[in-house]
This record gives structure tokens, sequence and C-alpha cells, in this order.
């Protein structure tokens, strides 16, 4: 309703961070250590003056090393916790007298006091960048300190709520994007590596390509999360003809497809916060509306772990998919070049389909869910598995993980919903006919998934190159 | 760094809004009511679709009558509150044993279920507008339904932290500003009625006036709070000579001091999320930045509470500090126009003055803070009582809520946090000897407050004139 | 393609225009009078210096009071004409020899020196803006001094380049605008006075109201000439029905018909350069893409000549068009209140359609162009006379000027062209058989006009409501 | 004062331009060929659909091959002149009686009917984009067309008008500038080519490097001319210390000189419309405020003419300059590899040095002009010679041009002036004395050039290494 007094409003914030950039910062008292700083933060001192005492906080912080860091993130962990007394004290009002004012008394007493260190940090000039920051030093220190966890609860709790849906904005990005947000998404770009400007130029600046991508406002300059997406009249089968130099696009009017062939995760201090679900979605709908034409949505995706499930098939005493026929003709994987011959190639495509197929469908973790973390991804926002690629990505590293398998994911947003209830209710994997009949062959589909999983309307959706 | 990619940033989530305006809303399936719905919510369903359940829950919340409305918050605060169960059984592993993992579960067994329902409306586009309007409503129910307090509390704890500190934008506001905010300006100025666009220009537009506000990214056209600034080169004793029609504007530059003579909070639904104190602390902050001449900042503030808490002293059988000559004297107060009454004004202003004093230095609430809630504010906030003026506000509705009288706070930023921790730790009201001299000659100051209060500093800051 | 790039860029313009403001301008050099440094702005130094030489220029032209701004026009007019020893050499040698290069010689020769000047003040900061000033200034001094002519002739020209088409910018102006724009709508609005703010928001921020203006990047914040729109669903017949405070908007998707109801020039400097017509055929254009629903684009236009003619036609000896009866019928118009009359209502209005179709259709300047300056405007542009409606504005100036009478001008952007040539080449008013109806039914239409005009498409856009 | 509505504003701009890309072309009709549809564009037509006919016209243009733009342009020059009947008639009146009115007809009468189809032309959406374009074209064709140049005058004239220092904005580029207009910086830098992403980087990053750009409002991707600026503390002398890949960056605020390293002409189409002077003394300005310790401004600039003119005194009978022993010492030159040996470097340097002060001062064209394009650029601007550098650039390209060397040009704004108008009044090169000391040690200088040139503070500003 009113971009330009949007404009003037975020200016704001970009000229607070430059008035920053020239601010000398007082040198810290010598006698406090940051621990006790983190007291006063949460004292009276801190109610008078907690933006600067947070920045020094965090100024501080930012000088420390290694080590020093992983003593502060300790600290904060066993130095904060909730307070014991008062919790107690409130377990025993609560149990004495199950009230509205007790259990909200417990639920205060219960909030850990590193969760009110943290918004009081996030006060300070560009506070959340530097949290979110701090977090991705937290991960990488919890492998050896599983401590850390309560910690890392605390920062998930309360970036779970910072970064709220509400509170993202979808932004294209285009070849017009400043040039400081674009070698970001060079440098994040998790999937298929971007090597030059030219080549991230292909994939935004022609007609037929976009790239999306989650901001928080007061993150302006840093990319959440971001996709990337191919229009095209058909499914595409392989990565190469995505992301091939030569291409002659075409207009996105006579596009009747997108396929997302890519999605980066671009702040390691927001794991585990979701985004992906939501950015898709998002984006779906505004393709939509913005291209009638668009009626079918696919994914481009890996399957990371396949090449190494199939190692441990063709090695175990008693697999469960392969037959000692399958592991013999499956030696020819281990002839570098056998996708370029063509006998060789032919028949690992008989044995590596049927394979995929088994591990996406049957191939699960202990709590019943997808081995493939991809697959687990898409499906549990409610995609359904519609096809999959022989030698989609015989790049080295296509080779390495899936033995050059590639698959497509179908997003329909009329069957989203009902799909992301059956799989996280009854486990079901939604998968095409053509998906399932690679394994009705050998006869180990059957009795596993209902025949009708598949509507016609999905089936209609990725048209007759499908069933080849 | 990079003010235009900031500015299409904002625009997104300007035409989203926009977007929204024509989007049809889906009728809502006629079985499911709004409890249903926001079970759903917080389901499998929710995970999948939480964006557009949110939406229908919030768009069917707008088309509520009163009745429909209370119904809604009732029972979200009875249905939603924390899973008894599940609390108990984390309260009996807790004290089994008190580890990090029990303590985390109880902190989450604790929290109502109304945090997610309400975090989970956040996603809906516009969402955070719909809920700072649900709170004001709450607020309008919870003198009749104190039982809502339960669910107020939940919200307060939630706009507590989206509203943090470090999320919101100052920005300044000036006649180039959108005519769709200065109409909110004109809507919510509280304390000096802007009764047309002329007074408004004259508030905005002149060289020695500014008005700031903070906005929320995500409410884009609507300000939280403002504050009014007069740049002047004394402290003024009455209002009507800051808001004049007939003044020969200052250049900023020619500027001494800083005269805060408004703050209005513009959202009923943030009510209680305190942003006044940081406001006044930044506008201090980025003026002397911009204009260094600038030495002095007070305010210009009215004693809502003195007029009414003088009738009961003048009722009083046993009043703390009128004595009978004061009564019969301050009678001339119940003649009309007594202010345009030279005697009678001398008389009045002799006795107004120490009462004014006394008022606001020794009436307490019962928690022992000043009765008068402009003071709390400010003081609380770290500043000092520097002035009283007579007739400093003789419109008709400063003579009725203060006998005229305004004063005026002192912010001194090196002293603020000193006062700020003798405010809340000794209760102890920080003000000028000018101030306390007006009880001394009465008897009535002397045990209480400790002559060196105000460092010569600030007595300096404030020039010969306070001592009149 | 790159809006963020693009208010940058503008910003440049604005952060300039502060810089400005805040810069001491060094004073005159005592000896140099304006002359002389209008001729140093020609001179090497000009070259060397212009930017600040035309600056310094225009300083002091803002400092002059009414006869030192006349004598500097004087000045500029007669001493930077074209140099007349070269232009009589060029001449002489276009005459030996009509080759390129001595016509192009000609050409420069006899451009008067006061082009280059003007141009090189233009380089100084705000140069624009204070040449169109200057130029509003010089129409004033030019009744009385019509030797002006030459020097207006030049700001013509060169303002006619310069304001040129390409290089103008449409924007809607709507009630995000800011209010140093929308005071300026205010207070150049030349035919329906807005008497308020908040009648400007009425005008502003229905959805079924539009108002947009053109804009030169280098005067941000003046609007060059602004039109009003109403959307609706039939041609409106009276302004009270346009302007009414409380109707209940449409929504945009509904109307049919867009009624430019206001068109305002609104910089005096920039008279005679035409935009009005650009204006009109970009907005009717811009809506039909927006809106597919719109089909029909009408004005709702003031007579403003009809009374004066009237007044002299009924004093006339001779009168053109009224009869003895006429004459004595219309002394009606004479008595105040004649509109709530019905009977004296009725009785004017069989006189005053006739009347005014005569007047419009037959009353012409000498150079047979009609003798109303808005008929003029409207035909000129292509548009046809549509319908003439009695007591289409009964407001006190509707009265004075037209007796009440509004006509309804009509754009139908296949029938611009032809309708422009028919005007300019044969002089012919295209007019609706509704109109010219008027005249035939008293014998004065027939031999004039052709009896196929309209075409059927004009007919039917009005629909049968203009019959009435 | 009003950033936002600037951006909107310019935000129209963008989104007219998208629209276009949409819009469908009506295909020609097919009597009428490109001159009739010039001869349309002055006609009545012409007014009435103006924009229409001219974008018809520049979309054609736009299919056109080599020959069929060859074609149009001819026809353009030789259709299209002044109408020779009212010249002729202008003249006569003019002759008869030199009134203010006779000369201006006898202006508009010699105006080419060319210009006023190139007005017309701008009229169309992108209109100036295409005719800069054209112009370009045109360029191109005029060596083997001389006939083209009455065109081209109009062009040139129109262009000056319309590209007036007036309507340019100034911006800075930095690495927050889009990519869109990055690419550009990279393709069109003229002096130092730009390897790659990572160079460009380099010059627009670190805090000690600027580049500034002049944009047109409707050209707005397009920059027209830019200048890279390297901020330092002292004069470099060799390009390569500018460009170096590893250097330590210094504050700004540590600078004390701005160095002006490379300046590029973006657009061939605006070839002769001088941008280059109003640029340097802008971003002096404009650096000067900004940064106050900023004292001095100089270039580091190559000597393009250098290379050849010695090699024609090496060769001539009987040179200006050489003599014998120089020649036979200068055959070092022709070695490759020279500036490695260090004996030869030193042998040249010898030489070198006062040959290249020889041709920048004494080596002039017919005119009286330095031969030398950077020379006749800088010193016509007003700067002046200060410093002549040994193996300035040692790079193939800096060796085949002028063996290496290059020069510092000083901009000091209070001389700018007075040396303007002597290099143009006088034709005298200013340059500091150490310069002239090259040639007073071989007798060359001392008649020449008055021996007070260079004002103490000039030389003050170099500091000590001048005199090296």
């Amino acid at each position: 309703m009113n971009v330009s007094f949007l404009s003037d409003l975020l200016q704001s914030i970009a000229e607070r961070g430059r008035a920053l950039l020239g601010r000398r910062i007082a040198t810290p008292r010598a006698a406090s250590d940051l621990g006790s700083l983190c007291e006063d933060l949460l004292s009276r001192r801190g109610e008078a003056s907690g933006v600067a005492l947070g920045q020094e906080i965090l100024v501080r912080w930012s000088g420390l090393d290694r080590a020093g860091r992983l003593g502060f993130l300790l600290m904060l962990c066993c130095r904060f916790g909730a307070d014991r007394a008062r919790l107690a004290a409130a377990i025993a009002a609560y149990q004495a007298e199950a009230s509205d004012a007790t259990a909200l008394e417990l639920h205060r007493a219960a909030e850990p006091r590193r969760q009110e260190v943290i918004r009081r940090l996030n006060m300070a000039p560009d506070g959340i960048a530097a949290l979110v920051g701090m977090r991705a030093d937290l991960l990488g220190f919890q492998r050896e300190h599983p401590e850390l966890a309560a910690l890392d609860a605390d920062f998930a709790h309360l970036f779970s709520s910072w970064f709220n849906r509400g509170f993202l904005v979808l932004r294209r990005i285009d070849w017009a994007t400043p040039a400081s947000v674009l070698e970001k998404i060079i440098r994040y770009e998790a999937v298929h590596e971007i090597q030059s400007w030219d080549e991230l130029r292909r994939r935004l600046a022609p007609t037929d390509r976009r790239l999306y991508a989650f901001f928080h406002p007061q993150l302006v300059d840093e990319p959440l999360i971001f996709v990337e997406v191919a229009l095209t009249v058909e499914v595409p089968a392989t990565i190469q003809s995505v992301l091939a130099d030569s291409r002659d696009p075409i207009s996105p009017e006579e596009a009747t497809t997108a396929v997302f062939y890519s999605i980066s995760n671009a702040q390691e201090g927001l794991r585990g916060i979701s985004f992906g679900n939501f950015l898709i979605k998002q984006v779906v709908e505004d393709l939509r509306r913005e291209l009638p034409g668009l009626t079918d949505f696919f994914t481009l995706s890996p399957v990371p772990g396949f090449a190494a499930w199939l190692a441990r098939e063709r090695r175990a005493e008693a697999p469960a998919h392969l037959t000692p026929e399958d592991r013999e003709a499956l030696a020819a994987l281990d002839q570098a070049g056998w996708p370029q011959d063509s006998v060789a190639a032919e028949q690992v495509r008989k044995l590596l389909l049927p394979a995929a197929a088994y591990y996406l469908l049957h191939v699960k973790r202990p709590n019943g869910m997808p081995e493939d973390a991809v697959a687990r991804f898409h499906l549990g926002n409610g995609a359904s598995l519609e096809r999959i690629n022989f030698l989609g990505d015989p790049s080295p590293n296509g080779l390495r993980q899936a033995h050059g398998v590639m698959v497509n994911y179908c997003y329909s947003l009329d069957r989203i919903e009902e799909n992301h209830e059956a799989y996280f209710e009854r486990k079901q994997v939604n998968a095409a006919s053509a998906v399932r009949r690679l394994l009705r062959r050998r006869g180990e589909a059957r009795e596993l998934i209902p025949a009708n999983t598949t509507s016609p309307s999905a089936r209609q959706a990725i048209g007759g190159n499908q069933e080849s």
C-alpha cells in the first residue's frame, strides 16, 4: 500500500548499521567478566542500559578466540538455567492449587534465565546477526560438548518464535540484485555448486529461471534460505538439461511446469528452524498467481544416501533387496566410466531403478521414517515421489552419492495436506504408480502400498513421460 | 550499507498485503467451529497448512461480533492451557531427577498451548496486525472477565519477545511522510490533541520541530509509539510557548535543548509492552549525533493525578500536607477564571507549587512508587524531576487535571543508570534542589532526601531559570 | 527492472537538494551586475565554473524584488538576442551557397543567446525549479511588457524540449503519498476546489477514486499536471453525484466507466507546454491495462464561457440563436433560486440545453475554433462532445459560469486520431447525434454537420441515458 | 527531502519499462515506409498519436539490418532538413525589418525538421535509449558518409540540451550496486581493463576505493561516464601500486589525497557531449564535504600519444627535440625487457622524462592545443600538469602507448578557473616547475613559460616528492 514509506523505514535500519560501524566502543570495565555482565543485563542495570550492555557483551564476544567462546557458552549454559529454588516453590504452589496463577508462575519459573539473557542481547544494534552467529558456533561445539544442548534448546525456542513465517519476507533474487547479496548466493549454494558469476547469471537472468529467498527484515543482506527454479514445458530428468550453458530460454508464459532444482539453507545458525516448507509453498502460490499457465510443480532432487545404502546392501550377508544375481550384475558399478558403456549402463539401469525405488519406499530409520534425508524433507512437506531418473546426475558428485540417480517429487497443492498426514500418521511414502511398479515387477510392492494412492490428477500432472 | 535492496525487500511486504486484499477467502467448512480449527492448527494439519488455517481463523475472527469475540477468547483461555497430564508427568520426572533434560521438558510442559496457537496465527499474512488488534479487544473484556488474565499473559509474553527493541525501527516523521501515517499521528496523539492538519504541520515541518516513532517492519503503516520534540534555547515552562501558532523557528544548529513535550502510545494492543524508555533514549542519542550543539534534554510533562489528589487532600479530615489556612486560600481554585485574576493567581501560586512538590515527592502508591503515572514513567527511566511550572498548561484540560501545573524532567545520559537504580532499589525520587526547596521552606523535605542528590552538572544543564 | 537502484538514484537528487540548503552562498563580487554575470556565463569562465556561476545568478535572482526581476528579464531579453553581425554573415553565406554547412551556421546564428544563458542556468543545482519560477514571473510581466514575448519564446522552446513526454513520469497519487505533495494537490486544484484534507481523502482513498499526475524527475515534489478520476458504472450527469460525501464506493473490478472530472495544471511557469493531452491518453491506457472491465472513458467538464456568451446573446440587438420569446423566458435565470423552483427550472431547461449546444457547436473564435476553452482542449485532443447536462453543477460557481450546465466529452481511443484531424483540418466539432438533435429541433443543425458523425459504438458507449 | 516519494517515482519508470516488454507491437501498415511515418510524426497525426507513432518507428528501426539503418539515416538527413521556402521567406522578412518577431521566425525556419522528428521519437517509451543507440550507429557510418554530419549536428544539439548537467545525477557505485549495473562497469572500463568480478570488487569494496558515475533518470541502468578513485596518503607514481591485489586499505578518514586513476565514457552515442569536466569537479566537491581531511586531488593518467610521437621524432630528418645522441641512446627502447635491465632503464629514464615533458608542453595540434588527448581533457578542465612518472605503467599496453610513462594532473579548485582561461585564451599549458625543470636543463623551457606559473599552494599540495 505504501511502498515508499517502507523503503525509508528500512533505510533507517541500514543507516543505523552504518552509524554503528563508526561508533567507538567503550573499553570494558576491567573488573567485570562476561558472566557478571550477563548478570548485570538481567538486573536493574540491564533495565536502564540494556542496549549498551548488550552491545558491550556482543562486542567482547566477537573478540574472543575459540576457547573463549566455548567458555562463554558453557558458562551461559550452567550459570543461567532456571532458578531452582523459585521453580521448587512454583511446583509446590501449583501442586497445592492448580490455578491459572500457579500455572503461570510455574511456566515462568521453569524458563531458563538464559532465554532472558538472549532476549536482552538482541536489543543491541545488529544483535540478531550476532546471535545467529553465536548459535552457529554453539552447534560446532556441541558434538564435543553435548551438555550445550540445553542452551541450544533456548536458542532454538527463541529463533523459532523470532523467525516465525509471519516475520519473513519472500524476495526474488535476480540480476538486478546487489552484488553483495549475490555473492552470498554463490557462497551458500549447497546442492549444485555455482562456479562463477557467469554461471550465476545463467541461473538468474534468463526469462525462464528464477531464484527466491526468504529474508528477515533485520538481517537485510543475508538470505536465510533460497530455492532455484526452472520454468519448463516438461519435467526434466537430468540436472544437466537444466544447467546447460546453451539453452534457448522460453518465455514464462509458455511454461507449464516449475522445477525446484536446488534448495539451500544459508544460515548455519538457524539450523533446525524450518523454512523450506514455507518457502516452496509460497513460491508455488506466487508463481501460480503470476503465471496462470503453470500447472505442475516438481523438484529435481538428489538421493544423497542411496549409494551408501547400496554399498551396505551389496556387502550384506542377508541383503533385503538384492538377489545374488543382482549383486553380480551390479559389479559393473565398480568400473569407472560405466555410464559411457552402453551395454554396462543398460545392465545397471535394470537393477538400479528398482533398487532406488526400494531404498526410497522401504528403507527406514528406526523411527519408521525414510532413511534418505531429502526424501524426508519433501515427503514431510506433503510432496509425493513421482519419478526416478537413471543418470539424472552423471557428475562425479552425482555418481558418488547416488550412482547418478535423481528423483522428481511432486508438489500438488490440493494433495499436500492429505499426503502430509498420511506420511506422519501412517508413515506412508506417497509415490506414483510408476515408481511402485518398479518394485511390483519384483513382487516387493504389492502388499505394502494400497493401489489407489496416486490420484488420477497427479498422474495426469506429470504427463505421459513418467511411465517410460 | 544497502538501502536499495532494503526498499525492495519491504516492497515485498507491501505487495503481499495488496495481493491479499484481492484474494477470495474460501468459505469455512460448515462443521468446524473456531475451537476445532485452533485444534487443527496445533495438529498435523496445522504443520502442513498452517498459513492457510491461520488465515481462515483470523478472517472468521474479524467477522465476529462482540459476543462472538468474547466467546472465542474465553474458549482459547480455558481450552488451550497447559496439558495438565503432561505437566504432572514432567513435574514428577523433574522431582525424580533435576537434570537439564527434565527441566527442559518441564519448561515445555508448563507452556500454555495458547502460546503455540498465537504463534501459528502469526504465520498468516498480516497475522501480527490481527493479533495486536485481538489483544486490544482482550484488554477491553478483561475488566469484566478477569479470568482472561491468563490469556493476556501469553499475549504479553509473546509480544515482549516479538517487539523486542532489536526488532524496532526508529523513524523520523515529517511533512514528507505519507498522509496515511500522519492521520494516525493525529488520531493517536494522547497528550496535547492535534486539532487539524495545519496544526500537525506546525509540529512537523518547522526546522526546530521533530517527531520520532518506533515502527515494526511487519506493521509498516502503524507507529507503535511516538514522541514530539521541540528544539529550543531554553527549557520551556509552558506548553503554550511550545505550541504557539506564530513562532519564528530557529535553525537546528542554534538549539541547545531538546524538549520532549508529548509521548503517545499508539497501539492499545501493545499496552504494557514498554517502548517509551527505549524511544526517548534512542532519540537523545540520535539528536546528539546529528546536532552536537544539543546538550540538554528535558521533558515538558503533565501531572495527571495532581488535581484529584489535591481535591482529596482538601476534603480530608487529616490532610498530610495542607494546613487549615492552605485549604482556605485554595478555595480560590474553585473560582472559574482565577488564572486571569492576578491577585488570586499569586495567592494560588504560593500554595500550589509546594503542594505539587509534595505530591510528586511524597505521595506514593502502596508499593512505594509515586502516585503520579507520568512521574513513574520518567523517574523509572532514570530521569530526574527538575522544575515545577505554575500555569504551565492553562487550557481547560490542563486546569482540570493539574490546576495548570506542568513539570520538566531531565534526561542526563550519564546519570540515567544511577537514577534508575536509586529509584527502584531505594524508591528515591531524584529531584533538583530547587524542587526540594519548595518543601524545605515548609520543613517537609529535610529528613527524607539527601542533600546531594542533584549533581552540579544537572543544575547547570537547566540554567539559571530553574531557581526562580 | 531495477527498482531499488532507481530509488537510490533519486535519493541522490534529494540529498543533493538537502546539501544545498545548508551551503553558504558566496557573496557576489561587488563590481559585477547580473548582466555581466550572464556574459561571464557564456564566456570561458562559464565553461570552467558554469555550475557555480549559474547558482550565483539564481541566488541573486531569488533575492530581487519585483522591479529588480522585471529589470533582469528585460535586460536578458534585449541584451542576449541573436548576434546580429554573425547572423548577417550567416545569411550572406547561405544565400551564396545553400549547403548543409551554411544552413547549420544559419540555424546557430539565428538562435538567441538567451537560450544558451537559460541552458547554463539550468546546470545549477535545482536550476530547473528556479527557471520554471522565473518564467511564471515573466508571464506575469508580459501583459504590461509585450516585448518580453521574445524571451518567453525561448523559455517555451527549451521547456518543450526538456519537458518532452519522454522525460515525464506518470504517478498515481493516493493517500499514502507524502503530505508535502498532497498539499500541493489541494493548492493547485483549479476546477472543483478541495476544501479540506477530509475532502482530499474522499478523492484519493476510496477504491473507486484515482488521481494521476505527471512529474519530472528533477522536480520531484512538484506535480506538473494532474487529473482526478471516478470509476463508475454509468456516465455521471452531475458533479455533486461524483463528489458526494456519502457514497458506497464500488470495487474497481465492477467499474465500466472512467470519468475524468477535474484536470488541473499545477505549474504556471509551464503554461502552454501541453501535457494534458498525453496525461489523459496515458491514464486511459494504464487503466485499461489494469482494469480490463473498463470500456468507456468520459469527462465531466465545465463550460466556462457559456454564461458570458448567453448574457451577450440576451443583450444583443440581433442575437444569433435566441428568439425574442427565448429571451423573455430566460428572464427566469435572473431569479436567484430558480433551480429549486421546478416550474422555472423546467422552463429554463427547454431553452438552456439548445443554447448550450449552439454555443458549443457554432460559437467560434476568429480562427474558427470553438469559443469555449475547455471544449477546445478536449476536442483538440480528439475527444467528442457526447452529452449536455442540465444543472450538472448547481453550485454558486457552476451557476455563475454556465447556469449549471456541464458536459461529457468522450475519449474513444480508436476514434481520437480521426476526430483530431477532422477538428484541426475541417474545424469540425465532433458531437453525438443527441447533442445535434437539440439544435435540429430548431432547424439550426441540419445543414452544418453530416448526419453520420457519431459512430454507433460511441452512441452505445454512453448508453440510453444520454437522450434524457 | 522526500526520498521515499522519489523512489516510487522512479519505480514508475521501471514499471513502465516492464509493461512495454510484454506489449504486443501492432504490425505496421503495409503501405507506409519509414519516411512517410516520419512525415506522419510531424503532421496532425503525430500530434494526436505521437507516442504510438514514435514507438512504431523505433521498433521498426530496431529490426533493420545495417544497410536499412544507413538508408534510414541518410533519408532523415536529406529529407528532413529546414524548409527552404519557409527559410527564404523568413530571411526576406528579417532583412526587410529586423524585429524580434522576424528574428524568431528566422530562428524557427532555420531549424532542420530533423530536430522535431528526433524530439517526437523521444516521446516513445524508452525513446531516449533508442535515440542514443541510433546516434552510436550514425557515428559509425559517418566516416564513410560524411554527409551525415548535418544529422549528427542535430543529435548533438538536442543531446547537449537533454543531458544538461542539471538533469544528471551523480551516484556512487559500490558493492551493493545491482549486478546489472556492475557488469556495465566491467564492460565500459576503457583505461585499465577489469578482468574479473574479483578485480571489480577490489576497485569498489575497500574502504579507500570509490567509483562514481553520472546517470540520467530516464536511462537508469546505464552509467553515462564514471571515474575510479583511490584515497591515499600520497600521490601514486605507478598504476600498479593503485591496483595491487594485496594492499592494506586505509580508513577514509586517514586519507589526504584523492587520486582519479581511470575515467571512462560509457555511451558511444553520447560522444562529444562533455560530462567528464562536471563529473570530476562534482566528485571533488562531494569528497571534500564528506571527508574534510582530503586536501589534494590528483589524477594518475596515461599519455596515449607519447610513443607514437616519439617514434616519429626518432625517425624524423630534423627532430624537434632529440639530439643524435638521444636517438642512439633511445635504441634501448627497442629491446624487449629493457625495464628489467637496470642499466638500460636508467639510460632510458634520463631521456624519456625530458622527452615526455617536451611532448606534453610543446607538441601541439594545428589549432595550438596539445597533441595528447588526455592532456587536452585535463588541461581544458583547468587542471595543471604536476608530475611525470617513469615506468608508471610497465604493462604491455602501458609500454606500447607511452613506454610506461604516466603523469599526474592536479585539480586545485581555487585555480581551475584561472588555469582554464590561460589554457584557452593563451594556449598555455599549466605545469609545475618540476616538470618545466626537466626541460630547463636542456634550455628548451625558458623562453616559453613564465617562471611563476605554479603557485606555492599547488607546489605544497603535491608535497616534496614531486621534485624527485
